[in-house]
């Protein structure tokens, strides 16, 4: 099989693992206490930041943290007067800028578009929120917001709740509260849940399984009292009551997030859930802390900012010391060593699957292939390499054996990854030569 | 009174006195001739200019005021990439760049943002411009500019030419010059003039009276040959011949301005009063120094650049070493010690007296209550607390004696400040249990 | 003659000499190899980058340059919120920016907008593109991008393909390789050649002639088989067989260009020239670099992007490292001084010789006269000072003699040029006083 490049820099939060991110929240704690420490760990090194999606918050903490630690900053801030708006790939533009820069921070409308600007630059690019894909340093500031009120995630429930479908920030926290080993609710506004092979991948990496949970509250959420609640495998579940799921009895954060339109979101008869001063007072958020990726619309009523639960201020205070901490990973391994991210395979374009089924990817607006990947222990699954969308295959091959097993074979399993070869019909697996292995 | 706190960092031209404008003014002499001794002291602090109308110049002149001290700046030049471009309230940008940030530097369409946005922000916020609010930062330019050539403001006589109304750099400069002693010579373009209650309330704030003078050429300006000069109550008027006011000898600056037609402000029939070629002449003028903040229209012809009573470009030369003062006043006030600015009171939003009757208030574009402020020592007069226009308040109770006043009955002016309580209507006082005191 | 002062700063690729390049790239080269040893070299300057067109590539490139050098950097990234959006005179910007900056780099749709800017500001302007007429930086990275392979320029022979008439780069690039002693193939694409008047300058200054090469894959690209070779005068061409000029063997660099269609370039029946695959085995471009200013559109196929011949990421990889060496000729001529660059007379704007011709010169969008220069050693000719444009003069007079010729009288040719007195007509001259000196 032949595969791309690993990719370099920060670019899905499926990259973290609880060793790195332990270590990571210890530093960049070490980093707030000692800012002046760390002035001109960066000097003489450029920071590049190229936003193709309006954004202001974001840019602002990247380009402050690199600043607090001496580095210069170029920028394209206006998508008119971006690559695209010209006209050229986001490959050549990532090569070019490449040359300019140590880092590149990119932000970009299309699901994937950090892992092609990856592979084209020669430094490391950190995602900055590519389409409804993921935001995971996002996901490391709001882990660091968290770790600092409790010290750890064992035992913490968290509610995540809105725009799941769209919302790359909940995305990739998911990622992030599993591998940290933290139970999370998923509380989707009505018609805006994740596709539910998202989650089952996230939980099979990290040894979670999902089982239901109810509280009333979560109706006027959700629209239904049941919610998903994925836990560790290893914990005791309380006895069973009557008949239905067990009640939660309490949250001990609660992750706003904002409906999407910008991405085509639309709330089903215009009602999007959020917190209302009614539920401040309820028992399942009783020492509930309240995250909020920011910017926020009616979901979070400003009455509840001088709440003592309320964190969203901090997490956007604590932006620019934690990707600050990220700089210094990448671009100071000397003095400021931690244990590697994961390395995704970077996919193969051979065979060609077609075009990528996600119309917001960035194959899509690039026009090019689509390399796809194989994640899945029980199950294998094919995904595309930029924007983990899944391929349709429905025979797969073992380029050893010369054998073609359905999807689901339990020989499929035994394929050695490298030697997988997918295919969308038996016959054009049987034209290539292979014989049928039977499934 | 329930008071808002007091605002940290420059919002207005009012919170100066003659003390800290001289110890400033001082200051950037200081820092001028000696740039390099101070090329560290912000280093390591962050400057946001963030600035949510078009403006490049005095962008770039804050941003080069911060790069000569050493700091790193964060920046928001487009307003469509700015928080309200998607529907973010200026309060939570505020207190979100305020984590990212040491000091922000502040532009908004709106009368009053530079307050609204220093009460959300945890840092000093320098207004750059609010809606035709003020300016406070081009008059310590203005100032410093005039300073330089004269040594001093005693005696020294200031018009201020065209677009009173919409022109927030003209209503700051009367503010500074009225606090330094020098006369000024109000030359309102037809239909442009400031509101009376402003140059009453500044001219009471200074110890200033308004006569009247006049001179030929300024039926050319304002279409009529007579003016408003306000000077100091000390001084002497010359005798007066005939019937008319005195005629004005001479003017020792001229302040222009353009008409702000993004504003709004039309010029009546077309016309809008500057400097002609054929008053450059005239001893009125004959050691006149030409003062403009730029940019500048037609009111300003090019042929006045080589004369040697120009100034405007010398204005701009000196932006970055004035703001460089304030920068280090505000940020370092260890080794940058000032008198302090005038704490004006943030007002109280208590009792709600309704929207604020200005449209271009920030407190309408943001959907929230009016706080009031009160000024005024021979009448009280109930002002917006953040863009300063005028409230209608018709009775004022007092809070200790239970007994309410029609606005202008001498007992108002004996109730001490925290125990007004302002009513828009005497029926509204009596139903909360106020007492007639009569008027 | 009254001239306008000498221009500082780097303006048109005219204003280079072999001993000034030469020398810069040896100078590059040391920066290159040393780039800590010049990281506080612009400490405390501050560079201002103002893109009047949409850039994102030049502008980091010239912006990494800056903060290699640890100079602060201010920056106008958009042209909305520019000065001209605000109708402000080029002038007034560059005067002002000028206050702010040490140095100001500036990219203009106006052809000539550089050389006004450097009139105004009182500090160094570097051109980064002024509408067709020149972008000498990119000259600069191209001639060391090739200076690197070849170690000198001598019986090297460059093609400049696609776009000549509107493209900047081309035109800068052929000063700077006949300067050198390159050979360079004229290779226009159908009705985009540049103006012949263009070409014979270069060739005058450089002392080059021009002859007819042929080779059949010239066809493809241009139409013909044949195309102009410009040579040093001194080189010997190869003997001539049959009847057609000499076949051309190899291309030592084949410089692409992309159609410069917001200039209003269109290719002639919609093709537009440039690497084809099949091309690539051509003993023509056997040892070929390609080289492109970038961004590309489809005559750089990236199927070539591995070719060991293509040097296009390289250039983008030597701007930085070109434009700071370019920085430290321009400020810190104490430490790192170089041959300099040729002072190209500012222009006379008397008498006025009416508008200029080029609709896109800068003094059409400023309202301005158009200052004329005069070149040519063969034969006067008469240019705009600012965009280089011919400007139609018949006749000349010398003010000392008072005489008045026929322009291509051999009389105009003994004139010194201070006496020069152009005239639109005779009888102009003749009502000034001229007597008829016959031609």
């Amino acid at each position: 099989m032949p595969l791309l490049p690993v990719l370099e820099g920060l670019h899905s939060a499926e990259a973290f693992d609880p060793a790195f991110l332990q270590a990571f929240l210890d530093r960049v704690r070490r980093l707030e206490v000692d800012p002046d420490g760390f002035r001109d760990s960066l000097r003489g090194r450029i920071v590049a930041t190229v936003f193709e999606e309006p954004s202001t918050r974001t840019r602002l903490s990247f380009e402050a943290a690199a600043h607090r630690l001496g580095a210069g900053v170029i920028t394209v801030a206006d998508p008119k007067t971006s690559s695209r708006a010209k006209g050229e790939s986001l490959r050549d533009s990532a090569r070019i800028i490449g040359g300019y820069a140590d880092l590149i921070v990119w932000r970009h409308p299309c699901d994937g578009a950090s892992r092609l600007a990856a592979q084209a630059a020669a430094v490391p690019v950190v995602n900055a929120g590519d389409g409804r894909l993921g935001h995971p340093t996002q996901t490391l500031v709001d882990l660091y917001t968290l770790n600092q009120a409790w010290g750890g995630f064992e035992g913490r429930t968290v509610g995540i709740l809105g725009d799941l479908a769209f919302g790359r920030t909940a995305r990739s926290l998911l990622w992030g509260l599993t591998l940290l080993g933290a139970r999370v609710v998923a509380l989707p506004a009505p018609g805006l849940d994740w596709e539910a092979g998202f989650e089952d991948r996230v939980a099979e990496r990290a040894g979670y399984r999902t089982v239901r949970v109810s509280h009333p509250m979560f109706r006027s959420w959700t629209g239904s009292e049941e919610a998903r609640l994925l836990e560790p495998r290893g914990v005791r579940q309380g006895t069973l009551f009557g008949d239905g799921p067990p009640r939660l009895e309490r949250l001990d954060a609660l992750y706003l997030t904002r409906l999407q339109e910008e991405r085509g979101a639309v709330a089903e008869r215009g009602v999007y859930p959020g917190l209302r001063p009614w539920q401040l007072e309820d028992p399942l958020l009783a020492d509930c802390l309240f995250l909020h990726p920011l910017p926020r619309r009616g979901e979070l009523p400003e009455s509840v900012d001088e709440d003592r639960r309320a964190r969203y201020f901090e997490q956007a205070r604590n932006g620019p010391v934690v990707r600050a901490a990220l700089f210094l990973a990448l671009l100071r391994p000397d003095s400021w060593q931690l244990p590697p991210l994961v390395s995704l395979p970077a996919g193969s374009p051979e065979p060609d699957l077609g075009p990528c089924p996600n119309p917001g990817c960035i194959t899509r607006s690039e026009g090019i292939r689509a390399p796809w990947r194989v994640a899945g222990r029980r199950h294998r699954v094919f995904l595309c390499a930029y924007c983990d969308t899944r391929i349709p295959v429905e025979y797969v091959g073992c380029r050893s054996s010369r054998r073609v097993h359905p999807l689901h074979s339990p020989a499929v399993l035994q394929i050695r990854p490298e030697n997988l070869r997918p295919y969308r019909s038996r016959d054009e697996a049987l034209a290539d030569g292979y014989v049928w292995g039977g499934g």
